[in-house]
Order: C-alpha cells, then structure tokens, then sequence
C-alpha cells in the first residue's frame, strides 16, 4: 500500500488532475492524501477546495499561503509561506510518494520541500513549453522530479533532452482530457449559464451562437496587463455576439487585468459580455463544446479544445511554444487581429478534434503507475 | 551603471565568488551589494560574513534563515525563510540583476526570489554534475536563470542540452581557482595550524608529512552518514600520520556524521588526529597544497586539488560525476579502500596540475560579463 | 541623536499617529524612521502608503504580509509574517527605540520584535477598553511596552492598575485629534463627496442633511457579521436621508460584511446609501463635522466626535467600555435602536465639544517625550 | 467531550505540566491533543519530545521552528515560525480549548493563535514575578487568556490586579510540585549520575556531599552572560566539592554562557565540576533532594526545592520577584558572595518545607477545571 499525496494548488490544477484522483482514490494498492493550498482554498479564486469537498474527496491539510497583493513580491512569499508548511505536512504524513501538477508558480513548493525531504516526487505535465514564468517554474520543476507523466510525445521527447532518464518519463495524456471524454456522452448545453451561475452584466442573453473568453495577466508583461485585456474586451464589443467571460486566477499583475475589465466596463457599458466568477468543470466543457469559439490565453483553449475540435483564437505570449493542434489560431494583443481570427474560423468551419493531449484514460494510467512504478529520490544527469 | 545582488549562503560559497566580488567592487559600471544568509551568518559554521566583512565588504542584509534540527524538514523551512525575506529585500533594493553561487539547497531560495519578481538572474557553476541533493537543486536553478557562468566546457555543454540559449552560457572559470592562482604567488606553509587556528584534539603535532579530511553528511543518505564517517575516521587511525580534519557543513545529516566522530573520539583516543572548525581560505590553501593528499568528498578536492596537483581520495556518492582530473581517486565508504588510494599516491607521487576548473582569471571576467551581458528574464526551451 | 521607529500597519493607525511623525520628522533630536506593513500597503484598504508617501514621509521598509482568507487564520499567521520581518528590519536598522500604534491585531507584531530584541517600546494609545479582539492586544501590548502615551487620565489609570510604573505611563491626547483640531480652522464642506471621491451607489446626491455610517465587523462574532451589518442597512433605508458609507477594514469577519452589503444592494436597491472606499482623512473629518450623526461601531465616532460634538450611534460591543462623552448613544444591532436614537439626537440638538481624546496638541508631546524620556527594556511589576 | 489542545515548547515546560497531562488524558470528558515545537524537538536541548512518547503520550504535530542564531532576532522569528504553523494545526484540529504553560518567548506564539482564532485559552503559572523577557512574555499572556491557572495566591492577586475576572483565576498549585510529591515516595539516590548519564568532565567521582549548578542567561543582559557564567565557574572550584552541572536551555544568549563554560574548562581543567546535558525528571529531583544545595538561577531552586526543602543559592536577576520561602538566599554575579551563601547554609541546617507551590495535586485539579469550566473568548479589564 503506497501513500500518495497530492498537493492541489489552484482550480485549474483541480481540472487537471481531477481523474487521477478518482482513480487514485479507488486503486487497491494506494492510500490518497489531498493538501489544498495557495489560491484553491479562496473564495475569489472559485474555491476549489470546496468542489473537490462537494465531489466526494477529503482534504488532510489546508494551508493558507496567499500573500495579498497580486504583484511579484507576492508570488514568492505565497511560495515561501507554502514551502514552509509542506514541510511539515510532509512530515507529520509520511507520503511515499507526492505529486505536483503542471507550471504555477507556487507549485515550486511542493516539489522543494518533496524533494528535499527525499521524498520521490511525480511531476504531471512536464516538457510542455508556454511563454512566461510557468516556463521557468515548470523546467526548474522537472530537475527536483523523480517521474515524470507527460501529455505526449514531444513533452517527452523535451524532458528527455533536459538529461531525465527516459524510462522515468512516460507518456499518459492529461488527465483534463479524461473530464472532456466524459462531458462527450451527453454534451448538450441543457442550462442558460447565466440562470444558473449568476455573475455580473448590463443585459442577460441566451446561450445560443455565443463566444468565451478567458485571459489571463502575463507575468512577465504585467504592467501591461490592463491595455492586453482591453483589446480583447473591445474585440469582442465589436464582435456583437454574445460573450461569455471567465473571470481570470490568481497571479501577479491580475490588477491590471481586474483593472482594466472595470475602467471598460464603466466607459462601453457593454450590453454582450456577461462576467463569470467560477463555473464548475463539466458544465464549463459544455459550454466550451457549444461555443463559436474561445478567446484568450487559456491552456484550455490549446488543450480540451484541441480534443473537442473547438475554434480557438490564442492571444500573445502566454502560450507560446506549447504544442497544438489545428483548432488554434495565434495573434497579437490587437482588436483587429482577434476579429480577424474569429472571421476566419466563420469561414472554414469546425476544426478537426485531435488526441494530441491525450484519449480520454490517462486517469487510470496515472494511478496505476504511481501505484507500481520503482520510487527512488536519487538521480544525476542521464546522457 | 548596474545595480548587482549577490547573495552569499555558506562559507564555501564565498570562497567561490570572493576573487568576483572584489572584481565587481572595483568595476566602474557596477554598484555591488551583497546580502549574506543562512550558514554564513552562524558562528559555528566559520561564520563568513565576519570574514567578508574583515576583507573589506560592506553586507546591506543579513538574514537569519537556518532553522535547527540539521534534518531534511529544516533544509526546506530553511529555505523558506530565505526566500521570503529575499523578497522583501530585493523589493526595498531593486537589483538589475542577482547573482546566485552554486547548489547549495537554501541557494534556490535566491533563484525563486528573483526570477519571480522578474530580476535577471545569473548563476555561476550550473552544468557540473554532482550525486546529492545538490544534483537537483544545480539544475533546477538552472532552469530559473537567465546567464550560466559555468566552470569549463563540459558544464557549458550539459546546460546547453537542458535547453539553455549557446549565447546565455559562458565559460569562465570557477573563482575558486583565482584564489588558488593568487596563493601560489607564496605557497610556503609559515605557520603551524594547530597552534595558529585552535582546534580539539588529543595531543598536537606539526605540519610535515600531513593529510587533510573534508567528509560531509550526504544528504540523501543521511542515516547512514555516522557510519560513513567512521570508516573514514578508522583509515586516518590506521595510517597513523599526522592528520588535519575540517568540521563539515551545515546540512541534513550533519548530527550522525558530528556522532560519528564524537564516538570515534571517546572510544579510540586518536592521537593523530585534530579538528578544526574553521581555517580561512588563504591559509587552507596553503595546508592543502603542502599536504600528501587530501581525503573525504570535499568539492575542493576535485576542483582547487586539481589546479594545484594535490592527490584527492575522493569517497562515496557525493562527487560522483564531477568533471575531474588525474589528481582523483575514487574509492567507496571503507577505510580499506581509503588507505589503498593513499598508498597508490605514495608510489605514483604527484599529479599534474590542471585548468579544468579555471585558469585563475575568472573573477575579473565575470564582473565583466555581469557590466555588460544583454539582461532579460524571459526565456524558452532553447533547442 | 535617538534614531526613532515608527511601524504603521494600517489607514486608521495612520492618523493616530501624522501629527506626531511630523514633530518627529522636525525634532532636532530625532532621526525618523518608518515601517508599512500589512493592510496599509494594499490598494483595497486605502493604500496608506501612497497617502504617506505624499504626505511627504519616505518609508525605509514596506513589508507584504497579509495573507489572504480574511478570516482568522489569517490574523495570525499576517501577524507572523509581519513579525519574521520587522526582526530583520530591526536588526538592519538598529533604532533606538520602536513606537507602535493602538490595538490593532498586527501590531503585536512590533510589540514583540522590538521587546524580544530588547529595543525600549513606546505604546501610544494604551489602557483604552473596547470590545473585541483588540481589546486582549492593546493590553498585551502594554505587558510588552516599555512607555506608554495615553489618551485621559482613565487610560492612565488602568495602565498603571495593570502593573506599570506610573512614571511611565504618560498623558499625551490622542494624535488624531490635533486633525481635528487642524481641520477646525476652516471646516466649511467644500466639495461634493460623491463627485470628488467616486465610489458607488444607484443614484448620487449631495452633501446636505446627511449621515455617515462606518461598521466593522467584530472579530469575536464573525459569524453573525452579515445580519449585523443588515440592520444598520435597513436602519439607514428606513431613515431615507442621504448616507454615506465607509467601506470597513480588513479584518476577520469582513466578508460577512462584504456579502451583508452586497445582498442588501441586490435586494432592496437603496437609493439613499452611497459606499465609499476611502476618504482622505482632512475631506472625511470635513464631512464628520458638517453631517447629522455617525453611525456604525467606529472609534471616530467616540474619539473624534467628541472634540467636535458631532452626534454618534454606536452599535453593539465593538466600541463596549471605550471612555465616552455626552455625544454618544449605545444601541444594539437593531433597526428600531438606531432609528430611535438618531430620532433622539435630532430633538435634543447638537452635543457639546470634549477634551476626553486631547487638546490637540499630542503630536509634539509625543515627539519630545520619545526625544527625551528615559528609555530602558526591563521591568516587573510595579505595585 | 472536550478536545483540549496543549503546546509544548521546552523541556522544562514539559516538567510543569507532565501530571496534568496524565490527568487530561485519563479524564472522561477530554479528548487530549499534544502539540510539541521549539526546542523541546531539538536533541541538544534535552530534547523533551522523546521523553514524552516513551512516557506514553501520543504526539499530533511536531513543529520544528527554532531559527539558529541563539541571539535577539531568533527569538523573535522562532516566534513567527511557530505562530504561523501553530494557526494550521488548530485549524486544522480545531481544539475546544488550547492551554499554554509559563512564560519563555515562545509561548506567547500560543496565545496568539489560540485568542486570535477565537479559541478559549488556558494559561498555567501567569501571575509570577521573576527578572528577564519572560516577564514580559507572561504578563502579555496573562492579557491573551481566558482561563489563568496559578500557583499560589500571591499568583492570583498579581492576574487579578491587572484586570481580569476573580471567578477566571483559579489557583491550582503548580503541576511541577506533583512530581516532586511522587518522587518523595522514594527518595533515595540509588545510581551514580555518571554512570548512569554520561556528560562530560576531567575526572568522575560520586555522588556523596556534592552541588548542583543550573544557569541560564539571562536575556535582556545578553552580553553579559560570558562573565556571569564564570563567577558561578569559579566559585564552584572553590568550594572544591562535587559539582554536577546542568547544561542550561536555548534562549538568545547561551552563546556565551557556552563559552564562558568552554573558556573555563580548558583554561581552569576543573576536577571537581561534571557536566550534564539533561537528565530526566524524576533521577533530576532524586539528585536535588539528596544535593547539598542547588546554585544558580533555575526556578527549580525556588519551585520544587521549597517543597523539598533544599538549600538555594540564587544568583542575579533572573528570578527576581518570583515568590519564594526560606530555602532561599539571593546573591549577586560574584563568586564571594556566593560562597558565602554555601557557608551559611552549612551552618544553617537545611531549610523547612513549604506548600508555597503547590500541595502536589495539581494535575488533577487543573484536569478537572479544563473539563469543567465555563469556555469563552471575550473579556474586558474587570475593575
């Protein structure tokens, strides 16, 4: 029997890993431990810990490690404060093995104090490539990990290049895909969002022939934050068509971004954007499944959508370099340019859906690997 | 003019950066401030910031980060404190750049510090290859920084496969051996150790015909680490000579290897051994390069020896990898192993001095590149 | 030359002590220095920091350390991060002696850095009594404090009765009330709140016959902080008079509060009831002197109203047991009270002025005191 | 079923709450919860948290947070730590009622996060009068806490004339006189220390006609402790007797007293003085009862020793105030008038004994008070 420990950072790290924990949670041969943490136990950040309450999971820890202020200084006392908690979560439980997910900053924490503790670390989604500091933290991430479950062939082929040894780096999909694979059996949009998740706007509207948006705020760009969100939010003015906008993380320079949404809001009294806090995983999908297309910067757009064959306009850094499929296409922080690509889409029609993050089972395969693979915390360059 | 952070843990560290330091102090583009933390605050770890302030530099911070137990948990809160209070530190000061020495585990707390608040970073000695926990946190560090000051071509070329940028990765030399250099100017032993340094032993003697012993605890293997020191302890015994050892570092599993010795000591009444807890850098130079060879799994053996041609028993895992040259021989944790490597030097007599770790001028070249190297904290898998 | 530290954790504290960093900052035998930390670095409680910062104060340390959940976790775990770092401060800038501000939760932070670090503690506003948390750490805080600069000759009292050697304890007034008395040079209402200062409601109107509420919510019954807060909402509606609201400060308990004026908003659409973020201490003084009555649980309404007779509803336990003049109506949370007692002050006509709270003269007192007091860190119990 | 939390931070706090511990976790109605941090985890300090569990006492969470240093700020941010993590566990365990014990500086991290979390706290031996930091510490705890169980009713009076309820302040005895009470039943000295401890010292002897010596340092005179540490040295070699020496407790400022002890030793080569780093609680009193007479500052020579009668030379500031009965004679840092005070009581005869401290049934009492007492966290000065 294996004590495994995940570390749940943030809504988006839930998603992510969500079937794995179902799996996890039900394989014979290991023991689950959830610690909640960072911006998953905020009620401004959708409070995740909640969710995962509500879907049947028990969380041993909640740590409280955000340091207000959305700025730069933050993001590292938020990871300091977390560190230094884990340590002793760790501690105290004994897990023989812990998992960290993907690329958030605070993540950091959890794989130092894992692998300082000789404790053998798993590292979902290593080897992807994006543009800002998830690059950093996630390549930084993969040299303290001891295994390595990637999306697919080319984040191995990354990882294996970074010096792991490639029989510790395998490849399962992302298990956010999984969520996508069960959404498929019964896609239809049988809610209105805004009856059912209330939220905040001039007018209501139906969702029929509608658009989503989520943009993050680029941490390496942040003081650019509010002028990038508001060629979007003037993109989609002009567009006409409904909208529906996901409010976005936690993360230094969301200021700007809260900012910038406000000062639009209160100037173009947009009557076909409608703000979302939080919608919950499966009827987001649905959402997503239904739309003309998603906006933004969101992985989502480049990931699930890829699978669903959803149209999806990526806007500047914030992924760049990740891997994709044909449902995406990439532009500037400029008005035009986003109507330009959603035109475009108009045109061609629906993409074609892709397995390139996964065939719906890297759950099971998750789990099972953690519950059988050889642990071990020591290792050197593999050349 | 650039606003430079260097920030200095461990007493080995300054050692490594101190000919750089002075190079920055006097580079008239170059505004040099330096923040010491962790073990190089405490008086029983040789206490380096005394030393650096004796050889003339000012310390803007001091940061009192070390949390006691010496055991895994306390290398992660340690790093905690570190990187929380670094934070802060480059908010008040805001750096141009931030330089970190190394891979010692609190040093990750400068690496996160800065690329988080979007400091360029520059990270002197990445792509060595080691065998501890160092291992890790070298490369992950790596991957956090933006400019490799490496040691020689081969670290040059394992930092480039990690998928560093070629023009971000420059060979310099280690600093180390820019002491070494200076040293050999006049590398008389004028002084008698035991009477000039102190130290606890059973009985003195003089510095002729004389070894020197540098084991520290491995931090992956800290449970075994008093019974490595014994066996290290009982070869030193056995070959009766005259015999310098230097109280190891700070770090998880120190408290078996002090045991370790501390039984040695009680039960076996060595006269021929003496410890010291700390001999400054010039002077130990000097004991190390008029000594028949150094033993234990000191980075100095591998790195100084070579310059200077001093036979190295380097034991067990700690330097496994290290680039290394004909001054080494590596041998297992046991005294039969030890003193065969000893005897092997006895008949093979002096190696060659080597530039494998510099050619004595890396300081003023480092200073050099940190004046004027292109700065920028964004980057990408560079392949 | 004493080199004096003040620490300012929040907007409130702020002016309780400007009057006295002014004659501080021009005291010849003083050299000023002054900390931010907690709520009074971020945006959404009013930034003191920038208001400071204009004010003409340069600030040596600005120290993140509010973590976010604003529930009571977060008050302890804000005040140790406050704590690690103002040690450090401490230690960097070595002032003679350290001066904290009244009661709030963080501040015993400063409390116990300065007196473990064995820097003579001056406690300005001690021996006062009110009804919440802050009431166990004010008087902790006079355990830890060394001098201690009180309001009236009750506070002293107390302070003496708990122990305190009498010449310690010393009667100053309250710094916020040398604003007041500032203020009262021309206290005309010269602006229009809601087009100067913004904030938001459903319909604006102007500044005559009108009423201010400010309610915290009372750390010790922050589960009933959202009908609290509702009453005094109907109360005001009920009034129908103009109201302008001053939106509370951060505290455990404040989303109870938060969620109370939000649902209250949705609900029932008050068209007399304007909100208000911040308002800039002269204006708001201004606005207290010219309105109908104060109501809510605000310590202005007690110590400021005083000095100016401005009429004051003070509603349930916050403010219990704070020394009162006749310009102050006890109510619980209850509609009909508060409407009963505004009903009340608009027979019996404007309440005459107090010198309970000081002359207006505190500032200079405070600043020479701390000039020339004997400072020492060690005492017992002085009965 | 009352959970009732208790946080150990020190070996000897562990002495002064060890039968109230059975006594909780035998009761019917409390569920115990032990909480163990500072340097009761740390080996050199005796390291209180093994004698516990082979006491048979379970421990929930283990905080290590004791920041190395030994001076001024490592108190204050072993504070923190503690604080931060101690908010996390009651958190996450919820306790009914927490109780803290004494006064050493890091309790008040306890009281913080119990009064801070709304949790009702318990605080044993407030009320006492002694001579450093602590009695800042205990004071402010005494401000902090619900329920105050004292030792005697001088205790009583002192908590009650710094404001707080009578019916609140109940005096139990202290539980450190319930294990002297057991130890009585059989008091003879049937082992030899050294055989049976260790330690370390030039020449063994037995244990007939000896001294005992505990000696602190005393925190507000810091820099001080290296000489006073020597006056006690010497006067002991005077005496020429068999001296057993107890290693004193971390606390900023044992740096040098360790050197004072360090510097004696090699310079002096004392036959008659052996040193002890800890000896467990009930041989300790065995050795006390059966000693000539205790010398130094612990207040084991005021406490249990008035209960057994055994002669107390006390020396400087550290217990001043502390109640105590005629077993006693205070002296200054000066090894003549310590001598002296040995002389006298040679003369003397040994002392009476007294219930100054407790009847030895405190555990039981303070068991039952726990599960039965009235629990609240709010309060006012009762005058």
């Amino acid at each position: 029997m294996r004590k495994v420990c995940v570390v749940i950072t943030a809504r988006p790290s839930y998603s992510r890993i969500k079937s794995a924990l179902y799996a996890m949670k039900d394989h014979p041969n290991l023991d689950l431990q959830i610690v909640v943490t960072s911006s998953a136990l905020l009620e401004k950040y959708g409070e995740a810990v909640k969710v995962m309450e509500r879907d049947g999971f028990a969380i041993s820890d909640k740590i409280f490690s955000v340091i207000e202020g959305e700025n730069r200084i933050s993001a590292v006392k938020t990871t300091a404060v977390g560190m230094m908690e884990l340590a002793s979560v760790f501690y105290r439980t004994k897990p023989d093995v812990v998992v960290t997910i993907a690329d958030r900053y605070e993540t950091i924490a959890t794989a130092i104090a894992a692998s300082y503790m000789n404790i053998p670390l798993v590292h979902i989604q290593g080897g992807e490539v994006t543009g800002n500091i998830d690059e950093k933290v996630r390549h930084a991430i993969t040299k303290l990990a001891d295994i390595h479950l990637v999306s697919n062939e080319h984040a191995r082929e990354r990882v294996i290049k970074m010096g792991e040894d490639p029989e510790k780096v395998i490849v399962t999909g992302c298990p956010s895909i999984d969520l996508v694979s069960e959404m498929l059996c019964d896609y239809r949009l049988d809610f209105d969002p805004i009856i059912k998740y209330g939220g905040s706007g001039l007018t209501t509207f139906g969702a029929k022939n509608y658009y989503i948006v989520i943009q993050h705020p680029v941490t390496t760009e942040d003081n650019q934050s509010m002028h990038q969100i508001t060629e979007t939010l003037y993109a989609m003015k002009q567009m006409g068509k409904p909208t529906y906008w996901i409010w976005p993380n936690v993360d230094a320079g969301s200021d700007g971004t809260s900012k910038g949404i406000r000062v639009f809001r209160e100037r173009e009294k947009p009557e076909n954007v409608w703000f979302f806090k939080n919608i919950p995983s499966n009827d987001f999908l649905k959402m997503l499944y239904n739309c003309n297309a998603i906006i933004g910067n969101s992985s989502v757009a480049i990931r699930e959508c890829s699978y669903m064959g959803v149209p999806a306009v990526n806007i500047g850094t914030r992924q760049h370099g990740r891997d994709r499929s044909d449902n995406v296409i990439d532009v500037n922080y400029s008005r035009d340019e986003i109507a330009g690509a959603l035109q475009s889409f108009q045109r061609k029609g629906r993409p074609k859906k892709s397995l390139l993050y996964g065939d719906g089972k890297a759950g099971e395969k998750i789990a099972d690997i953690i519950a059988n693979v050889e642990l071990s915390y020591q290792k050197t360059l593999f050349y």
